[in-house]
This record gives C-alpha cells, structure tokens and sequence, in this order.
C-alpha cells in the first residue's frame, strides 16, 4: 500500500513537540497542517508541509473594535416566554431566562418601531398605545386582557460572541475577555472587517490557506441565565438580524417584516417548521448581502496569493452551500466536521469548491484522550459511518483537530489513524473520480426545503442525535452510503413542476406538521395530484413515520390512498382494524425477519384496505406495510434508524417501490446486510466493505449477474479489479 | 351472615333443570327470575320467584311484520371509502366493503334529496349535475376533477336487525331467519309496535317485569363484506335515520341536515369526535321522540300491572340514562352489562328509576364453561371490579346471565357466587342508602360531553379496551371506586357559567383533538380564562395525556402556563430541554416509588420552566409533574391505566392538586394501596376492601385522625362500627 503513503491529510499541532509533529506527518502521509487555538508553529515545522492553514475570524478577532461600537454589535430578536396575565397590568422582564452576559436589550433602537407584543391567546398583535417600556428596568408593561397570554418580542444586541462563550465556559477562561460579535451590515464595521483582513494578510505571509471561521453570522445560540444551552439551531438565522437591515429588506422587498417573522411563536424559524414566504424572503436576502460581502473577503485572500477555505459551521449563516449564491462567492475549499456518514456527505457533495476536507472524531481534547477514555473506537465508528459516504461522493481530504500533543500519547489511536489515512488515500485514488454505479435512477426526498437542505433533513444541532428525530436521521445516514442516486426536492418544485423525469422513487418523511412531512402543503391539491400522478404511472413512493400528514376531510395521511395505510388519531377508533401480518414471503423483507428497530416511529398506523400488504404489524399496527397504486407502488416504515438492518431494508423498499426488485442481483449487490459493494465502471473497480467489527463472508452479485464470494476482516475493505 | 342470604339477586333459567334451579335460588338467596333465549319456565318454579323477568324486543320480534314493509324497515347513512379518481369518470360501487345481507341501498327515496358526493380533496360537494346513480348496479358515476378523492354517502335499509346478526353468525344458525329491524318512525309501524305490545302484555300475564331490550334504535353497528364487524359505536346514532325524521327535524329546527351531519367525513360522530351543534340537535331530536314513545310503551306495561325495565344496551340509542328527558320515559328499573368498575358505576348512578340492576360477567355461555375454563377466575376480577364502585354507588340489584345448567355444572363457581351474593347484600345493607364519607369537594371531569356521558368517556363499544384508549380508561376506573365525589362537566358549562362553585379539581384528558381532550374548545378564551381563574383563585386542575391540546401560537398544550409542561411536537426542538427528576420526597409520589405503568402515555412533554416539579422523568420526558399557579396547583400525568398503585396516585394527585394533602389522613384512608376504605357516616358503618388476591394488613386512618389496622383475607372486605 506504499503508494497511497502522502498526502490528502491535514494535521492540527500543538506546543512544544515539533519532532513529534514531523513523526505522525511520516506515519499519516500529511501534506497540510493548521494551527490549533493557543498554539503556534515554528517556520521549520511548516517548511516540511505543502500546505499550512491559518483560522480567521471576521467578526470577532478585534476585541477592541467590539469594545469601542456596542452599537454595531450583531443583533438578535429575542421573545420572552408565554406569560400569563394574572391582573389586567401585566409587567414581563424582558430578559427573563436569558444569559446577561450573552444578550443585552438594544435601547437605542425605538420599541414602538421595532417590538412587537403579542396576545398569544388570540394570535393578534397589542397595539403600542396599550403597553409602555422601561429601559432601566428592562420591562415592558402591558395593559391586558385578563387571563390571556403575552409574549414580547425586542431587539438585543449578541454581547459576547456564541462560540467564545461556549469555549469560555466549558474550559473555564475566568477572566479573559469576551470576544464582541459586530455586525458587517453596519458600513463602519463592514469596511472595518476588510480593512483588518487586509492588513492580516499583509502581516501574515507564510499561510498559504485562509480558512475562515466562517463569516458574519452566527447560527442561532443562545444561553439561558443558567449559562446552560437555551437554543441551539444550526440552520438558524436569528442572529443575522439588524434594522438597517430589515429596513433594506422592506426596500426590496416591497413589504415590512413584523419580529414575528423572525421569532414566529418562538420557534424561530427553525429548520423544522414549514418555512413561510416571508422567512424565505429574508434568508435569500441574508445571502445576498452575504455572498458579496464574502466574495470580497475571498478576493483580498486571492490577491493575497493564498486559497480561501470555509469551516462550514459557526457563522456559516447566509453561505448556504447549497443555495442558489454559493458559487459566486468563489472559495477555494469547504472544511466541516464528520459526526457522521451523513454530515460527511454534507460535506463531500458541496459544489463550486476545488476540494472538500472532513475533520474526523475525535477531536484530540481532554474529553476523549485521558486514561481510561477510548480514542481508538470512536475513531473506528467516525471512520465506519464516514467511510460508506466517501466511497459513494468521496471528500477530497480529511484531517483531525484539536491538540496533537494529545493524541501522540495514544500510540494505538496512532497506527489506527495510519491505517485510517492510507485507507482513505486508496479508495479516493481507486475511485479516481469516476461516479459510482448506481441503478438507472434516482431517489427524491421530497420536504420543504428542497435541494437548499441537501443531507441536512430533520437536523437541528448538526450531528446531535435527539429522540425525537432518532426514527428519521438514520433515512439519511442510510441513504448517504447506499448505492443509489439520491436528490432533494421541495414541494414547490413538485407543484410547480411536476415530479423531475428522473426520479423513480419519491421519499416523504418526518412527524406530522414538520417542514419535513410537509404540514399544510398537503393541503395543495396541486402537489397531491402531481404526486398521484408520478405513482400512478410507475412511479414509487416511500412513507416514513407520518408522510403527507395532516388532518382533511376523514384522512390524517393525506396519501393513504396511495400508501394503503393511514393513522388512527381517535376519530375512526370506531371501526375495526384487521390489520393481520402478512404470512407470505414478500421481497422487501426476505432475508431481514421482521424484527427491525422502529426507533421509537410512528405508532397507531393501520391498513385502509384488505389490498394492503402488512409485512410488519406490531401490537396490531402496521409498521411496514406495501401497496400497490395504479402502475406504481408505495411503501409504509414506520421509522428508520440507522443500522446494517434497517440500511437494507430501505435498499429493499426502494427497489420494490420502483419496481425494480429484479434487478437487485444485477447492481453490484452485496448479500451480507453488514457489507456493501460500490462499483466504479469508469475507472474499473470495486470495492467490498465491512461495516461491521466481525469478520464477514458475503456473496457479490456484479453488474453482468454473475457472482463472487468474498470474505473481509473487521472493518475491512476489499479492492478488485472489475 | 345468615341476615344476607336472600332477595336482591336474579336468575337466569335453562331448560329441564327445575330442581336444580332451585337449589341454586336457595344458595344464591335469588327473588327473581329471567328467561334467557330459547328456555321457558314451568309455572311451578316461577311462583318460587318473587318476581319474573320477560325479555322484549319492540322493532324486531314480529318477523312478518318486517318481511311485509320493506320500506319501513331502520334506515343508516353510510359512506363509501375515500376513493381516487384516476380517470375523469369515477364509478364508485356502494356496498362495497359493506355486507349486504345487512344492508341494502334505499331505492325508494330520491339520491339527488338525500345522498351527498363529496369531494375529500377540497371538502366540497359535489353538485348533482356532476354525478348520477344505476340503482341496478348499486353505483353512483362521477364527473371527477383527476386525482381528486370523492365519497358518496347514501341511504340504506338495514335488512338484519344487528344483535340478531351477530348472534345468528357467532352461533351459525344457517338458516334461521333473519330479524328486520323496523322503524317506528313509521306510522304504520309505529301503530303495530304499539299494538303489538297491547297484544303481548293481554297474551302474557305471568311476568312481572317487562325488560325492554331495549326500546327503539340499534347503536352503530356495521359488518364488513367479510361478515365482520366494521363499524361498532355503541354511542353512534346512525342506525337512527329516517327521511321523515329529517324532515321534521328541518321544520323542528329551521335548517335541513346534510348527510355529511350525520356521516362526518367517514367518523360517524362517534363519542371521540367533538360534537358538533348540529349532531347536538339531531341527537335531542330522536331523544324527544324516542322519549315520547318509550313512554307510551311503559306506560301500556304499567297498565298491566307490570314493571318496565330497560336494559341499557343493543337499542338504547335515543334513550340517553344521563339526558335531559331520560325521567319522562317513567321507566321502573335499569339493567345492564357490568364489565368492569366503570360500567358498574355507569347503571347505578342512573338517576329516576326505582332500582338499577347489574348483569356480572361471566356469562353462563360455553366459551367460559367448559373443562379448562376459569368461570370462577371471572367472576373474581368482575367482582373485585365492580364491588369498589358498589361501596361508592350500590347496585340495587345483581343478576347473571346466559345459561344456568352450565353453570350448575361448576360447583366451585356456584359456591363463589354464592360468597358474592351475600357480600353484595350485607353491602348494600351496612351502606343503608347512606352517602360515603367523601372530602368536601368535587373532583370533576371536564369533556365536550359533560353529564350526558357520565362515566361513559373514552369507550367506544362499551367495556371493550382499546390501545388507543387504555392509557385512559383507568381514569373513570379508578375513580368509579375511589373516596372522590366525581362530576362530568362539559365545555359549553364553564364557558357559559365558569366551574361550579363545588369543584375543587377539574380534570381534563384524552388524546388530542378527540372530545375527552378538546380540540377546537380549547381555542375559545372564555373557557381558557375561566379555568385559570378557576385555578389561579385555588383551584386544581389534573391533565392526563395531552389536556389542553391544539396546536395555537406557539403552544401545543393551551394550559401550559397552568400544567407547566407542553409537548414537543417537533417545532421547538430547537430549545434544550433539563427536564430532570426531582429527587426530593412529593406527596403525590411518596411511597409509591417512581415506576408506574403509563400504558403508551403522551410522549415527549416537558417542563416549560424551572419550577415545575418533574416527579417522574423518562428518557428525558415528563411523565408526572406537578406545578404551581397562582393559588392553584396542577398535575400532569403521561396515561393512567388502571392498576393499584395508578389508582393511587389518582389519589394523591387530586388530593394535592386540591391543596388538601394534609387531610388524607383524616378521610378514612387505607395506606396498603392494594385496599381501599368506605366509610358510611349517617349508617355508621365503614368497610376495609382487599382488591388483591393476596392477604393484606393495612393501616386505616379514620375521620377523627385516630388510625386502626386491619388485616383482610385475600379479596376480603371488612365491616367496623364508627
């Protein structure tokens, strides 16, 4: 393996261990490395790699220029809690629940323009002649309907800067300064921003990649007065808010936005709620404005004679990777973090960019590397999930972070990662750039958002795992390494356009009501028709969890006619259900059982015909079920987490759901559910994985129908020559 | 007890087994005596027998009668299944789905006056130009918008009374013929089921008591083309339906009922729909003319000399026990079915009849009475069951039914029924009539129905569980038999006149959207500001499963701000949720542990602010908590089946939510959970009950705060002097 020994690797550093450094760059075959925060390299250490990394900050690296223009400080629209009035005089503290250190309310703007008070029992808004501010005591007082429900929504300035905050907090930096967080659309600052980057550039020669950090806006983060958490949405543009901002927008835009279309009930527009036409407006002019001001920024770095990359994380709000302004911005790279298969591909699939780098888990931090902790096995299930993305859209390098003076005391987590790093080299080399096989079709998941949340469904804290989406995220982390062609489309998309020719299989999921399921788009005749058409004519559909959900005229899933299955939500407990397992054999669950992980999914879900084909029923429930729609079919899971099981369970429903179960033993198959194949006709290989911690013998079906035994070690992978 | 051993208890018969019936009157101390189907009673006996029973069916024992009028026979609404237009013509088959040796399509009266197409995809209705009906085929034809999902209700003869049916199927009774079920909504036949009645009571002088089985309209009950049951309601009007009906509702009411009134989008207005004003009046309607005639039949049997009794199941539709016209039918006696606590409690808090009178299971039937069989086992849990709720509300009678000569055949049986009878009569003999001891304050259930469904909530075929329910038909259960003054108030009572002054909690439960939760009435402020006012002046408020529940600005639960928790529904996500167990002791909790069985309960809740007291959290939700407002208290509770230690945190909830903890000790209270105590003061008597089948020592404090302890047998009860 001695030719996939450099490069396509990025090492973090650390103090004081410049021999050690230039050990794990022989070991790992890095070509690239990057400070860490808190240490510094020597110009000998960065003579011996091809590429040195530079972290910048646009917005918050001048402590001074916080301290001196509180009045540009980035802004947020806060709302306080739901308050009950228990007199007809209701007084609510405005920063009730909210970290004093984080959030300041900004009294230079004036209340009656800018808040906005809401009576939460009737939905309208009070109007400013029945309630009154007081700046110093931080109140709003409000002349109320007894018993009814009031929240107020105000304009606070972001004082300390989200990220900072965190790190201040968990490592306990006592009284070091807190980074301020100003805000580019102010022009002071704007210009202030480019000239202090130019100046950087002119300052610092040797790195040859400015990798920001990222640009203006951070997602949404907020602290409680606990110092805990409060809100945390990766997808959120809360802190992008700004008057003179929302006054262009009114400008452009022909219309006036109310703090509700920010706020909106508290929710804050987060990924999950249907996104409403005023949200979207204001998230395509963030990345307007974005987009400019980051080209410019990107511009200098190139002028500079250096490459421009971007963390895609922190303040990453109005880049949007996947939107329609990317690629005007002209970066040269993307760097994000790898939880998982799914935020790999995230990464890898990114377009307009040069090249594409994951940072591995785990970060070498305390957390992880101290005795008794287990780097080594969560670097083998970091690089399991990761590895089944990147043989389907491969990143183009990988690196690690955190201090490497860590990790060097962990020999074994060492050699692993020497393993991990020329793994990688080899299946990128042998892949060669060539697109992987794929059955003649594609996959279309079928929500809200669209294309614009490509592998970013049914998120909020990016790779945090919350129960309440657990029965969903495994579809995407299925899908991220699955031999099939995946898209995103939005429900405008299928309303305006009909279902794309090149899709075969439709796949609508998520609890009822989210942006994901699709909420009261399901009340669009013209989206149910377009999709009844698409499954009528062959196409397939996949139902997950509570699809095309919403509660019209006797029905909760809207396509129970297509699915053959609705849910019972107390109206028809009325009639008997005889919703008996099917006995048979049946092609989508043959080799599985029927004992699969369900995650927690949608429960109460019954057949609404004897045509039906229940495959699981559990507690007389359907929790897999196949129908058949005219020419087309559809198929029911009840939830889907990720496992080797229920990844093979949904091969199998979207082959059935397309009609092309025949073919699976045509496709590059590989039988042994804890295995995978990936095929790569244009450069003329294959590759046999093993996803799991056992040994694993399996059988490959190739693409001409003949078959190979193939035994793999442990997480092992198998190379051969088509 | 030699006091105990006689009257109060009725027999059923069977054929050739004289003697033996009255060896059995002997022990069981019987005064009365009922025909069961097919058996009759030498006179001999019969004059043992202080009373005799005689079944009667009014709309179904004259077979001639129903063969003859054709047209006059029960008519129904039903609807087709939601069916897809994939072409623009539609043809849709009726029956389809239904069995068509019950029903068959009204031919007589004219589809475009009294049946209704619906377009499900739009809600609209389809006018009669765009459609026409071939009443050869049994199909109606659809000019469809494409894609578009229709039904067609339409009327329909029921040409097989359905108790008949069922029995003729479950028993095979091939070619037996078939029981019409005729509409005295008919003159003509309304004339004959007077006349006949005349005819019977000349005819049979022997019996003392007529029991009505019951009076006119059979409660919704549908087979499928698989002579199945489909659609079972045992409080659905449906089987009440009659062109002349609706007319003369129109002229009674001023406005005409759409089929769409009746059918409801496929639900049938079954108890869990919210009702709606016109399902109100329909119902009044067919009570005011049911009461009218069940009248002119009592009163026809009490000029016989005879007493009327009805049994309150098969046609009790229009007879309501709990309306407002119940006492003008002037009816004797009430019997009914006891399944449990709960449908004990349902006939013997019926008010205006002389004595109420419970059928215990089991039923002397083979498929319990046969080697291998536990007719003993059931009688046990019947009793345990429903004796609680007896030393709350005394039957004034107990009976059996089915076939006595199976039951002879289990001596075992018969000297357990034996103990039974006796305990029932020493029961209802310490009690005297007398009300128990109960805390000064009413605990009442809050519903879309209020009093007309006293302890009827979330059943939909009577005593039968449900999944979808069993999280809260424990509920009434456990209070049926609890130390509580329990009342059932509706919506419309605390939006009209605020809770009744002798309310101390209110409690509100059920699934979302269903009539026990709400739905829509909690988007009414006058009813929202009326129980917070209720709790905020020291009231208590108990919400099981998802109280409150519709999904309005922000909040899911509408009394979040009173419970102190919402659920997550997907839309705040985005907020961090510290939802963690209080560790500390709580009333409602202490020595009850914290692992209670909440039968699939409402997931995903949580605490909306740092003063809620989470007592019990699961995987990071709610599932009791308890929480302060203003001078009130709540408690949310996830589900409650019925068990024991359910029963008593029930208990303690109400006791705290009352903001009376301190006085449990002082209101005849048994500490051993698995007991409970009764206390009679104006009979000065109290019981100790033993609901387990184990012995149990308790500790009871009485109403002076003096304690006693007690020892009781397995299943026993106890009686002390006060």
């Amino acid at each position: 393996m001695a030719k996939y020994k450099n490069g396509r690797v990025t090492l973090p550093t650390d103090r004081n261990m410049d021999e050690k450094i230039l050990e794990i760059r022989e070991l790992w075959g890095a070509d690239a490395i990057r400070n860490s925060d808190g240490t510094s390299l020597s110009e000998d250490v960065m003579r011996r790699f091809e590429k040195v990394y530079a972290t910048y900050l646009t917005t918050r690296a001048d402590l001074e220029w916080g301290r001196l223009h509180p009045e540009e400080l980035s802004q947020v629209y806060l709302m306080t809690p739901h308050t009950t009035a228990k007199t007809e005089t209701l007084e609510i503290y405005l920063l009730k629940g909210y970290y004093e250190e984080e959030i300041q309310i900004n009294k230079l703007e004036d209340p009656v323009r800018w808040w906005e008070v809401i009576d939460r029992s009737t939905g309208e808004v009070v109007p400013p002649e029945r309630w009154s501010w007081d700046f110093d005591k931080g109140t709003v007082t409000i002349k109320a309907e007894k018993w009814h429900v009031y929240t107020v929504t105000f304009l606070a300035f972001q004082i300390w800067d989200a990220v900072c905050m965190y790190n201040h907090l968990i490592n306990n930096w006592g009284d070091k300064p807190h980074d301020f967080p100003y805000d580019v659309y102010n022009p002071l600052t704007r210009e202030h921003v480019l000239q202090f980057l130019k100046d950087w550039l002119r300052d610092n020669p040797r790195p040859d990649v400015v990798r920001f950090t990222t640009f203006f806006y951070q997602f949404t983060l907020i602290y409680d007065d606990k110092k805990r958490e409060k809100i945390v949405e990766w997808f959120g543009y809360s802190g992008s808010v700004n008057p003179r901002l929302l006054e262009d927008f009114e400008k452009e835009y022909g219309y006036r936005l109310r703090p509700e279309d920010i706020v909106r009930q508290g929710w804050h527009n987060g990924a999950f709620c249907v996104p409403t036409r005023q949200f979207l407006d204001y998230m395509d002019f963030v990345q307007c404005f974005v987009t400019k001001l980051a080209k410019q920024c990107v511009d200098l770095v190139h002028a500079a004679g250096k490459e421009a990359m971007m963390f895609f994380g922190d303040h990453w709000i109005g880049t949007e990777p996947y939107g329609k302004y990317w690629g005007e911005i002209g970066l040269d790279a993307i760097v994000g973090s790898v939880g998982d298969g799914v935020t790999c591909r995230m990464i890898a699939d990114v377009p307009n960019v040069k090249y594409r780098e994951g940072r591995f888990l785990p970060y070498f931090f305390p957390d992880t590397f101290h005795p008794g902790g287990d780097p080594t096995g969560e670097a083998n299930t970091n690089w399991l999930a990761a590895r089944r993305s990147i043989c389907r859209s491969p990143l183009d390098r990988i690196g690690y972070g955190g201090y490497l003076g860590l990790a060097a005391e962990f020999p074994d987590f060492v050699a692993r990662v020497t393993e991990i790093c020329d793994e990688f080299r080899e299946i990128y080399d042998k892949i060669g750039g060539a697109k992987p096989f794929t059955p003649k079709f594609k996959v279309a998941i079928l929500n809200s958002w669209g294309k614009a949340r490509r592998w970013q469904t049914t998120m909020v804290a990016h790779a945090k795992t919350y129960k309440q989406f657990y029965p969903y995220i495994g579809i995407v982390e299925a899908l991220c390494g699955m031999p099939v062609d995946v898209d995103f489309i939005s429900f405008d998309e299928v309303r305006e356009s009909g279902v794309p020719d090149d899709v075969r299989v439709l796949l609508n999921y998520g609890a009822a009501g989210t942006s994901w399921s699709g909420g009261e788009n399901w009340l669009d005749q013209k989206l149910l028709c377009a999709v009844r058409e698409f499954v009528n004519s062959g196409g397939g559909f996949l139902g997950i969890g509570e699809p095309s959900a919403i509660q019209h005229q006797g029905r909760f899933f809207q396509l129970a006619d297509v699915l053959g299955v609705d849910k019972e939500v107390g109206m028809t407990l009325i009639y008997t259900k005889y919703t008996e397992q099917l006995r048979e054999s049946h092609f989508i669950v043959d080799g599985l059982g029927r004992d699969f992980d369900f995650g927690g999914g949608t429960d109460d879900v019954y057949a609404i015909n004897d045509d039906t084909a229940n495959l699981v029923v559990e507690k007389g429930c359907v929790k897999i079920a196949a129908n058949n729609f005219g020419n087309g079919r559809a198929v029911y899971i009840s939830g889907l987490p990720y496992n080797v099981r229920n990844a093979r369970l949904l091969l199998t429903s979207i082959y059935w759901a397309g009609g092309i179960e025949g073919d699976i033993k045509k496709s590059w198959f590989s039988e042994n559910i804890y295995t995978e194949c990936n095929a790569y006709p244009d450069s003329g290989w294959f590759c046999v994985l093993n996803n799991s911690y056992e040994t694993q013998k399996t059988t490959v079906y190739k693409g001409d129908g003949l078959n190979v035994n193939v035994e793999l070690a442990p997480m092992g992978i198998k190379w051969f020559a088509m």
